[in-house]
């Protein structure tokens, strides 16, 4: 049985959010699964000595720019949110805990999750928020503040970083096809070249 | 009538080979011409803070693995020279001595250095393996010889690089399409996207 493709994202990151709305369908015609895995990207920033985007002079004002455009030509909703970036940790501590749960549960909450912070400008690092955004999902806001608060969860979070970060993810979004490490939104066509082909 | 589109690239710089292979052919698709403009990049990575990829933890290693599935995906010969990167300097003054003569011949010298550097690993920061790549094209080694030490020339590939980085150039490859800036060979798509819409 093959493994799923493995798709490493940050909660507050554009790119990551244009990937997570393509990502799917593209991995399902060729009859595969993607495993979604948030981490914070900010550790493996240090780990690999890069800064977030707009940090960066020139590049900062360009990816901007990129990001508007690229919502244009697919359509999807965006804009960029105020303050950006931020620690998404409740969003991604409370996906790990409704992973373990139930899946689908837990992607459909993760599309929430990047809706809010970059359609709708919602402050996804705030813990009522990262709960109130599970109501409509039939998540008790309850469980959910308290598993964002839990050691087990923090640590849940801490670990998936640190094992991704040791697979050489040093971006979001990074898709990892059975072991083959594919970097940015704009390389999810070569994730599906990779998937047809087998390798090459 | 509309301005060719802007090429800019670093002869040391393995994504601006590959886009050298195919922008041509993707931008003659809409009518459109080129404009190869060789810069040093290195300038441009001290106004934006960046660093080459190699020196770059994890994305060094990355790019490194995805320089070789790049080539064998476009069919491309290549290989990681050693050393590098290095700094162009020669090539690229005498590509703007050439392009001021005949733009066809200063393109076929460009091929010529780029093919040199990562399909034969010769060192085109050597003024002498400069002129004699130009010997073939009927390039009288010795007036390319005056040319790179000459201060007008050297001048000229200072003000050209210094332009690129006042347009927002800050990595190679980099296109400019009627003022809108692509980055990388990842993104040649969208500059066929944009020449095809006329922008979105």
């Amino acid at each position: 049985m093959t493994q799923p493709v493995e798709f490493y994202f940050d909660f507050a990151s554009p790119y990551g959010y244009f990937a997570s709305l393509e990502v799917d369908e593209l991995v399902a015609a060729f009859g595969r699964e993607v495993a979604w895995k948030p981490i914070m990207i900010g550790s493996a920033f240090k780990a690999s000595g890069n800064l977030p985007l707009v940090s960066q002079p020139m590049k900062g004002e360009y990816s901007r720019h990129d990001w508007e455009r690229v919502a244009r030509l697919m359509g999807a909703p965006y804009r960029l949110p105020d303050p950006f970036p931020v620690p998404a940790l409740p969003p991604s501590r409370a996906y790990w805990w409704l992973e373990g749960r139930d899946k689908d549960l837990a992607r459909s909450y993760a599309r929430a999750v990047y809706l809010a912070y970059f359609a709708e400008n919602m402050d996804i690092s705030s813990p009522e928020v990262a709960c109130a955004l599970g109501v409509p999902l039939g998540i008790d806001p309850d469980e959910m503040a308290a598993a964002i608060q839990s050691p087990q969860w923090k640590g849940r979070l801490k670990e998936e970083t640190e094992a991704a970060i040791a697979k050489g993810v040093f971006g979001s979004p990074f898709f990892l096809v059975d072991g083959e490490g594919f970097w940015g939104a704009d390389r999810l066509w070569m994730v599906g070249a990779w998937l047809e082909k087998g390798g090459w």
